[in-house]
């Protein structure tokens, strides 16, 4: 959608800097931008590569300044691009309509303004909140009940009971629903341990592709509001995520560990079961909890078994210097024994 | 189903004190338990919440007491509760008769009883047989032969020529039969080298979602019975899992490598090609197995690379403990260095 | 297909000792070889396997010889036989013709001799080259080319906007340009930062099964010609991966980072964002490597924080010889202070 400088300036309420009829109608980074593609500058080293642009449009931090292009002054440059992104670039649509090979039980609740595409499959009692597009090759087992405004990309699979509040987005073969890891050992071999729990979802969560989040075995898996999933997550079964917490690609949390609020969890974690990472705390990428594990609020940790990152970079510097100690070691020996002597 | 507590009681061959007529409809974890439902009690530090909970019913260990519920006595009553589950919570169906979307070869033999969902495909000489369920979108590829009894979850993929025996639960986006990863050099780029072997799975294996498992490239890939996977498992070509093996999620297992029966593997493991993991071994998660090693059979290993439990318990205190011998050192170098004065 | 060992040495090229006449129909190996299955020896230790198998046809390394077997005489059998499955054997088409189930937009551009399997989805101005094979349930989106003779198993997902050039293979559940992993904060909440970019993927590259690959935010992901990546890989938005790069099962690239060419990287390996891996580098299996890292050209990597093998390997080695070091230090400490008495 082509737009003005000035109207985009009214819409993210900053002041507008320069000729405020030029039309603005994309964004890009500042290599890839044409003329009528915003840009963001946040910092001075950012300035010499934001001048060289094709792009005319830019939002800059106080402070800063370029000659030649149109400014929209904002406190959080990146966060105004953002905000400025989602107005020009209106998500693409999933699914228009209901498409005719859709196939939707006579009970589903399809609120009107709901989208299905091709070859996707809605199962008895669904409900679908307006406004909600659901792509090729989905599959909303029974019961599930989902909000307003969802999107979830082509090859979703939710399966039967699963609850997902409004505005939530789901990436291509994501496995919500499916079965925990339990089992009760019986004269050397596995019986399965009822898995009868379901998956309650928040709003204006995002998951990534072929992640996968296990159904609660009694209780609920519950992935709370704001929260983001990356692309080959594992949440296990029972596993509760506080709102706003985000989770890097390839992490898996085992049965009933708790997450909390406004978590930072990096790529390939393992948290094993029934650990507790309290509000605010921060994971490093690859570091592993160890069942039972607490990491208070606030923490930052890193490594397998994890320990504070402070911790974490002594040991490792230590390591690096046991080379030297080791030396040390052998020459007080010698000193000692030669005065033996 | 509904049935009283004195039918379960004798379904289960345990002892039932107090009303054998109560009813008894499902099961629930003790907070979330209605009146009906079964729960569990193991040890003493669980009573106080059973007797609290709403339910009447309750699977209880020898030698525990709860006052104003029928309790049947159990030696283990985890595993009592798993059967009693089964059988009042008869899995749902998967699909329902063969559905008028589902694309099935001429070729492909059926037996009766089978039920496939929408829009599943079936290619030619495909058997399966009865009481096989077979969910939405699954693809079965030609050739291959799925036994009775076994439930597809939407979105399985076989490719051509696995076989699978009887009784296997397959969850959603599992693919079986990829490729393996095998290359040769030629000129510095990579040539495939043939990866035409197949998979062989055996009887009540069950695979989460979203794991892969490659076919052998010149033999075949062998997941035995009994065998559980957890959800994005990687199993590579030409690996052997032996019977009642559990592997927890996200963990993988390189080309060629041996694993023996009732084999416990956490989650995160990476282990790497030509290794053998014996029989009754433990291997904790996020270890890493290099490259042809064996770890004997009933070893519990941790790390990477992998040692003994004991080892890596060792070495991390020992790893603590550095600052301390720094300043051991320390203090030595400067008793040796006064006295030399 | 049979031919003779004579018409196979002529397609590869070599001499053929013995009897030319002899046919050959396929490939195995030594264990599981018919006597028309070809086979391969490249070193002493694998003659008396060859010896004892039902093969008699057999390519090997020059200076080692088998009697009763017909011999083609190549300089590397592995790729001696890898050439001649690929031509004994020519890959099972995964579709045949156009499904007439396939939903093909009226704008797409399907060439002639392309196959579309059942319920595909290709949607609007996608192009498919020459001889592309596009398997069951996969979805091309909108504006989406891929180019000649590639081969898609089913149910691989292209988002809309992708590009792949020719002889691609990808396997199934594949996810192609998702949207990366992206997020402003804003008042403790996370705001979508705008992942419009694309994914362009070169020729004769082949992606394993539920692999992941984000699309670039402002600009491109891209994987170059004749990269292999294994199964449930992870790439982010705005990777580059240099051509003939080899990345194994579970590995996990973050967002920005640059892989140079023919670099060889294990599995589960952890790159954080931003780093440069740089040509013919190698990254062991399960190594970490932090935001911003450059591994020189060449270099052989190990462990998390990712450093030198060698540097790895001596650490490693000290870890072990802790116990031994403190013991030192404590019978130093006895004669120090028994000295002082």
């Amino acid at each position: 959608m082509t737009r003005t400088m000035k109207e985009l300036a009214d819409f993210l309420g900053c002041p507008c800097e320069g000729d405020g009829a030029v039309p603005v109608s994309g964004v890009a980074s500042t290599v890839s931008a044409s003329a009528e593609d915003l840009i963001y500058v946040e910092s001075v080293q950012h300035l010499e590569r934001a001048a060289a642009s094709a792009s005319k449009c830019v939002v800059i931090a106080p402070g800063l300044s370029l000659n030649g292009k149109v400014l929209l002054r904002a406190d959080k440059p990146k966060l105004a691009f953002a905000r400025a992104a989602e107005w020009l670039l209106p998500a693409e649509p999933i699914a228009k309509g209901i498409h005719p090979t859709a196939i939707i039980a006579k009970s589903a609740q399809i609120t009107a303004g709901v989208s299905v595409g091709p070859y996707a499959v809605i199962e008895e009692d669904v409900q679908l909140g307006a406004g909600t597009e659901i792509g090729a090759f989905c599959f909303v087992g029974r019961g599930s009940i989902v909000g307003k405004a969802c999107r979830f990309y082509p090859r979703v699979t939710l399966y039967a009971g699963t609850s997902v509040e409004n505005h939530v987005i789901i990436h291509s073969g994501t496995v919500i629903g499916s079965d925990g890891f339990g089992f009760v050992s019986e004269n050397g071999k596995y019986r399965k341990f009822p898995q009868v729990g379901e998956v309650e979802i928040g709003d204006n969560v995002e998951i990534g592709a072929n992640t996968t989040i296990d159904r609660g075995s009694l209780d609920r898996t519950v992935i709370s509001s704001g929260v983001k999933l990356d692309n080959l997550v594992h949440v296990a079964h029972n596993v509760n995520i506080g709102e706003n917490t985000v989770i890097a690609a390839q992490t898996g949390i085992s049965g009933s560990s708790v997450i909390g609020k406004s978590v930072i969890i990096g790529g390939q974690v393992g948290i094993a079961d029934h650990c507790e990472v309290r509000d605010g705390a921060v994971v490093g990428a690859q570091a592993g909890i160890p069942t039972g594990k607490i990491i208070r609020g606030g923490g930052v940790v890193w490594g397998t078994p994890a320990r504070s990152l402070e911790k974490f970079k002594e040991q490792f510097a230590w390591l690096s210097r046991l080379p030297e100690l080791a030396e040390r070691i052998k020459k007080l020996e010698n000193i000692v024994s030669s005065k033996d002597k």
